[in-house]
């Protein structure tokens, strides 16, 4: 069982609309508030390694970079800390802190709670204009499919090529360009946490038609085996990179660096180089 | 190490004022939003006997019951599962769904995640007319000190008397009798879920004044001997009343029970006839 057949589950009881996108959407006069909250703890996430403040960061960024994926502006974070030892939560709340004024958000609230292992949930609200509002759905036929900043680097470093590990332990969540892509009008856009491949899966569910993408156009993590840095930016997961659709007439967007891998096609699928895309990239596992 | 120790860590990072109520508050033109976050998991709070539905109920209804005792009604609930059986999430959600219904408020939206012990965590949104908001800061000496409901419940099954167990199991969030109190304007009011005398000491920490009570006034659990029900009443948690406080020609107030239990006094103390309350209750433990 992985975590995408069971969302189904989820969408059978509240429905559907409420889980294809990477934040929840509530109208608020002429603008839209985003909502979003992830679950992050110590044997998936954390890595030994990592500093509680760095724990902290991440667990900032991933929420921050859902916000950032509908084109929203971060405002405010709620933080669950379940601890296993107290001494962590220093360090743990100072990150998150750091992480949330760099992006312009601010932290008002959360919980504290004893627990097994180290396990914080992270819970972002943000605001956009509707009009600039983004969402998975809205691909349309021609559209470009382009991708910031270079996927594969997190798992790379899980890899052992060490220069990666800062894009592991301090993803840098894609708030100012979540924000640039939504006012520039983009079609459909999601942030790439669980892999280039899986993302694309993810907007074909959201969408009528299909995307196909170029592996010769795609940005690879540097000082890697060229067929194994393929690999990992198509099916590696832990980077907050931002994918998303654009109207040709709108390609180049000013301000923002971006790679153009693809273009969105009338068919009902995910293409690689003319041939379906494997459907594969982190997921949750249950046996 | 307690919970309520290591807040003050929280404190000194994103600031007091974030920390003094059931939930955070987000200024939203004539009106407030309300935001908490609450986490729940297997080896504390869910109870061997608990159905999976039961379990989904409780994490709604714990979220729930923080909006009320802001005199806030409880509009969308976010849930995010870390399952260690992915057969449970299905019950889960069914559960939280049903309470969200019953109350007003929408899921509308989450994460699943595979963790090693069920861990849900529920954070909730409400709105208030400004007017209406009630904080645990606001109580005046002379205030009459009130609770709905009877506490000690829960905490009376957990020590052997089966007829409470409802109580713990499917607690009801008091949400109407919350914006009852919000628009009668009482001066000060959060939930019960640790017990009265904790939640004494959480007023206390928020207002200049202090807090007297009678112990002949409080209601206790029904078929327990007469000392053993005080204590529950007193220091049980797992209840979800609200605790208020109120100016007296304000009382009675209508359509809503509840039972006066004391009155604000001046001195920053807690008494029980006239003597210091101990300051015990639920709380989360660290070594």
């Amino acid at each position: 069982m992985d975590d995408r057949t069971l969302l189904k589950t989820v969408m059978d009881i509240v429905g559907r609309d409420h889980c294809l996108d990477d934040c929840a959407i509530i109208p608020f006069g002429d603008q839209v508030m985003v909502l979003t909250t992830d679950m992050l703890h110590a044997s998936t996430d954390f890595l030994g390694g990592m500093t509680d403040w760095q724990i902290g960061w991440m667990s900032a960024a991933v929420t921050l970079s859902d916000i950032a994926g509908m084109g929203a502006k971060p405002q405010y974070l709620l933080l669950a800390v379940g601890l296993d030892h107290w001494q962590q939560l220093a360090g743990v709340m100072q990150g998150a802190q750091n992480c949330c004024k760099k992006n312009g958000a601010t932290i008002i609230g959360g919980d504290i709670d004893r627990h097994c292992e180290l396990t914080v949930v992270s819970t972002g609200l943000g605001i956009v204009e509707k009009k600039y509002l983004v969402r998975r759905k809205g691909a349309k036929p021609d559209d470009l499919i382009c991708v910031t900043g270079t996927c594969g680097q997190a798992q790379a470093f899980l890899e052992g090529y060490s220069q990666h590990k800062l894009a592991l332990f301090e993803p840098q969540p894609r708030v100012e360009e979540g924000q640039i892509l939504g006012r520039a009008g983009v079609s459909a856009m999601m942030d790439v946490s669980d892999g280039i491949a899986l993302s694309l899966y993810d907007l074909l569910e959201a969408n009528e038609c299909g995307f196909a993408i170029e592996s010769s156009k795609i940005p690879r993590p540097t000082g890697i085996p060229e067929l194994q840095a393929k690999e990992l930016a198509l099916f590696g997961g832990g980077d907050y990179e931002l994918i998303f659709t654009c109207a040709k007439e709108k390609h180049p967007i000013m301000g923002i660096q971006y790679t153009v891998i693809g273009k969105v096609i009338t068919n009902h699928q995910v293409l690689i180089d003319g041939e379906i895309l494997e459907k594969r990239g982190y997921q949750h596992q249950w046996k």
